[in-house]
């Protein structure tokens, strides 16, 4: 449904780059949960640009609740908040009207919205409305920390260069060291190298992108629905919404393409009077449904389509092939701030899920 | 929404691998479609076992349409048709009542039905439920035959063995040639050395997988919507309902990891007065939505978890740790059959987008 | 969406009254539920035609269930049925090809199905369409009653003959009361009188319509959404899909137009340690939302439309005036029918309005 | 779905009375819409209090826009808007923590959101909400505008004293003129008594209510989805979203009950060239879809259940009997300002079905 995702929990986003605001509804949120701002703060500010490596656009991008919020605890009622556009410099883009940048989404837009669409820093399109999803993905997170269900992500690689592996023996550990961490490699001494690699391509007027893996614990089994709303079926409906997701794994992924089906199953044992699994090839789910296992997965991010290199393209207005060189703000990786919005869209699956099974009362504490 | 996808077309499927029949309604389907039973029995015939690669387990799988088509012509209204389970041997799986079978559904459908499900032969997770999702892309394939759009999907690879790649640049010729034969290699040679694998592994009682790459051809650019429902999160929504898919990626996928912006960008480009890409590392999807080139996707297909060496596992029912082995009928591979499953579920995803776009009457002219 | 109608409980339809069967799709169906044959046969036998004052047509209209129930316990998974369509006399309708029934879909059918429609008998506008109704609502019923929830229907007038009020001091003794009786009047001398209608309108080629007004107990307090999913909405969305109806009132409805707030208010009172209230003219529903008290509605059942008489109309098809009279089978009246197809409607919302709130599992309990 | 309503064109609605502000998202909304804000400052102010016989509260309620529309023009993206509480005088009300206003939603309110909801004037339940309504319904009659399609809904009753019945030989002239009037009444003499009952409701400490009816001109025949999204079904699902709405009926209504079929039934006949009915009983619907004719229904509105008169009722936080006065501002009716609350959701859904029926791009001319 367009700028609506969910089934029993939605959100809606609204909001183009240069226009008053930006901002979302979360409808069918549960009554009683603890909004902490501080977590929504530090995801927000996770997001945001950080440092020299990052666009120029610094926004304090806090969001203001209208709606469905009473005295720091929900109220049941949809949660509509707004961050306002303040730093509204379109005339950067006005040069580009009509010229589709290449990896961008003007031309699709264009055809898309007839001709009537906001094309000024991507409009609709735009990474800032990544700002939204991370909004809603901190109120859920609120939600699901009064479960003890934790998530995380880190920055699996970058142009090549690896970060260490989760250490699958200490999930609670590792998402809360990734959490703390601005750059979020496991092995901190690959964020060095992966900012030179960042600040290197941005030398050469260039981009990077690299790979994401989340992580999700403590997820109750039995979540998720069979066949057509299977978990991973929604998880990757989410991911995808994500600007520069290009390719979504769970557990082991294309790396099954290599594996017998002796080497990828995962043996069940009993272990504390529990199910669990010996290992965790499917990355926590079996035919669409949680095992009580953590839940793994990686996402492909492109490297941002915006550089700054002269390149070949066409003005779709005009029916004609032209060179375009893209003025203004760039970044040389969005990958370092994308890490929060997966996070975000995986708690917003997440929580909706757990709503679908337990229903608005019992989502804390239904098995 | 559980056992039902799509926006304005929508199938709900049915069935247990061992009950009387399964089945799906096929709702919001236009009328005035010409109903090509040839095709339908093609696409039926690629799905169901082939020769001694595959299980024993040989159904004619005829759907049965019961209602919304007249005189071969689609009336409008909500097509149901079910598939009768003529071979219902279900004593093979009694012995494991109770028993997680390592990498299936056994243990996650236990607790998400409560310990109701019907679990023989895999129950509603159950493979054969793709016939229900061939015989609902059949429908809809005859539909966009009706616009031009041609979809196929052949093995990239089998355990380690490539197939060639998509001659892109006739795109037509290929998906032509894919859909002409019953095992889908691009390079025929390659069919032998596969097979010998899958037999390979059937000896070593044993299983493999594979990436499997689909073409979509002839879209009209805008297709798709922002954000939530971009085409991205629509067709990966629709390949994780497919049992065994474990990933997914859209053009170089996973490749744009090791990529810089100026090689990932497709640059734009006039040519007979069309707007196109040079190159389509996109896979004919910016922002979510068409631009005219082809959609190209890959999935990755896991080894069938169904093998008949014995395994370590639990029974979740007696909460012990046992031994299983499993009886009945083994597919050493299914990625051959899957082929088709994932062709029809790419059309399902289409046909609901262009109806989404041009509404119930115009889907065949609308631009 | 068409012919899917729910949130977490969704029911498909399909069929045409010529064609070779109609059915259903019940998904989200909890699993665990007893199905209780002989309710749904009770059920199905109430909407089938009674004695000499209905049509012809006469079949046993058992449905065939194929999935989602093993030994007589749901199992979580989709519920498909199929009701044959034994009885396929088309040709009393062939005659009528392209001519527009006063009263029917006929002709707004043909518009929006393009002309693809099939007509016979009403096609899939066929008053037949509500057996498929009827089956998915009985098996909510047999989840109600699993929470001690009860649904009754009767006639509160027919052509002007009014049935005696509801005593609503002992809505469960009168509830078990109508749903014993074929001819749903709660004053037994008044079934003879509106029988004698029925059939002096059968005399006169003509027909009777009236009002049916159901109750249901036992709702927990809160059940229903604010705003766009208000319990009246989703009820009044359900009863819109019986055909014949043309309109719906909760509580004292219409005749809220000529009371005064303060006669129009019910006081809430203090019953046993429960919140009450002291009248019930909201129909147990404030806000949208259940009070706790039996839920009152009624609707109007417009005249049947099919009459022998000769009546004046139009062939769309030859655009130009004609005359028609309407042979085959004809029901002079469907009110006494259509009752448990209101009983069955209401049960299927409220069974999705449990699941909503309390979830898959705790439905029975939830408070 | 809560507070979301619509296929493929979705109103998301949020706001507490006493919140920051109130708002919406309209999603699906076609591009290249001319946004006429002077129509959109006739709707709001046609909603706002008139003169002495409404509230004291007196706010502009402007909605601002904050995305999707630009040089008044809407770019196809989702609008958002939001209105400000500028008056909060939450104080009024606080007296009346926990006690259940009679006919209110408080009670139903505190059940649902567990204790948490806002409950200070009405919280999420109030009629304020319905400026959202009035302003989303207002874009939606911009778009109506630009296919000829017109609305307009007069008080056919209030409190016994009757309006004239409408002209439906001139309803383009009769839709015309009820839009111009403040009051909407056909009946200009009407309009002193309404107003003298209105204010003797005040001089009793209480209120009143009446009937509301509605024309919907020059819609395409074949709109609407046949069963359960009956064009009856979505309009009566919309309209019971709008507070005191307690029935709804189409054509001729509960007056079928005491019709025959011969006198019910609206003969078919060319005019023009083009098919239409003789009669319009049936309220311009058969079988769900629209037949051409203008789509005629009316509601019923509760009398306001804000009086002044002192009240027994309960308090549920106490669990205990008590007596309420209720302070603040009351309307001794809102009939006269719901008129354009019920426009307003008609646009809503008319042009929802006109998008599902055309598409994105071709709802102007689709026939």
């Amino acid at each position: 449904m367009k700028n609506i995702i969910g089934n029993n929990l939605t959100l809606t986003l609204f909001g183009e780059s240069h226009g008053k605001a930006i901002g979302g509804v979360l409808d069918g949120f549960p009554a009683g949960v603890t909004i902490d701002e501080a977590l929504i703060e530090a995801m927000m500010s996770k997001r945001r640009a950080a440092g020299t490596i990052s666009t120029g656009r610094q926004e304090a991008d806090i969001p203001e609740f209208l709606s469905g919020i009473k005295n720091g605890v929900s109220e049941g009622t949809p949660i509509a908040f707004i961050i306002a556009n303040k730093s509204q410099r379109s005339n950067d883009y006005n040069a580009l009207t009509g010229i589709a940048r290449p990896g961008h989404a003007d031309y699709t837009g264009h055809v898309h919205y007839l001709g009537f669409e906001d094309a000024s820093g991507g409009g609709h399109f735009s990474g800032r409305l990544t700002a939204v999803m991370v909004a809603a993905g901190a109120l859920c997170m609120c939600m699901l920390r009064e479960r003890g269900i934790s998530i995380g992500t880190h920055i699996a690689s970058l142009h090549g260069i690896l970060d260490r592996k989760w250490n699958e023996d200490d999930l609670d550990h590792e998402i809360a060291l990734i959490n703390e961490r601005k750059f979020a490699v496991l092995d901190e001494t690959k964020e060095e190298s992966m900012i030179a690699e960042i600040n290197a391509a941005r030398m050469e007027l260039d981009s990077v992108g690299g790979i994401l893996e989340t992580a999700i614990v403590h997820l109750p089994a039995g979540l998720g629905d069979p066949e057509f709303d299977s978990l991973e079926s929604q998880l990757a409906h989410a991911m995808f919404s994500i600007p520069a997701v290009k390719g979504i794994q769970f557990g082991k992924g294309f790396g099954f393409a290599d594996l017998k089906g002796s080497e990828a199953n995962d043996p069940f044992e009993m272990k504390d009077g529990k199910v669990t699994t010996v290992t965790n090839n499917n990355g926590g789910i079996n035919g669409g449904i949680t095992n009580g296992m953590p839940v793994l997965f990686s996402t492909v991010i492109k490297p941002t389509p915006s550089i700054a290199q002269k390149q070949k393209t066409v003005s779709f207005v005009e029916g004609k092939n032209v060179e375009v060189e893209i003025h203004g703000r760039h970044d040389p990786a969005i990958i370092h701030r994308a890490r929060v919005v997966q996070d975000a869209m995986s708690a917003i699956v997440i929580a909706d899920a757990l709503i679908t099974r337990y229903g608005q009362i019992d989502w804390r504490e239904g098995e």
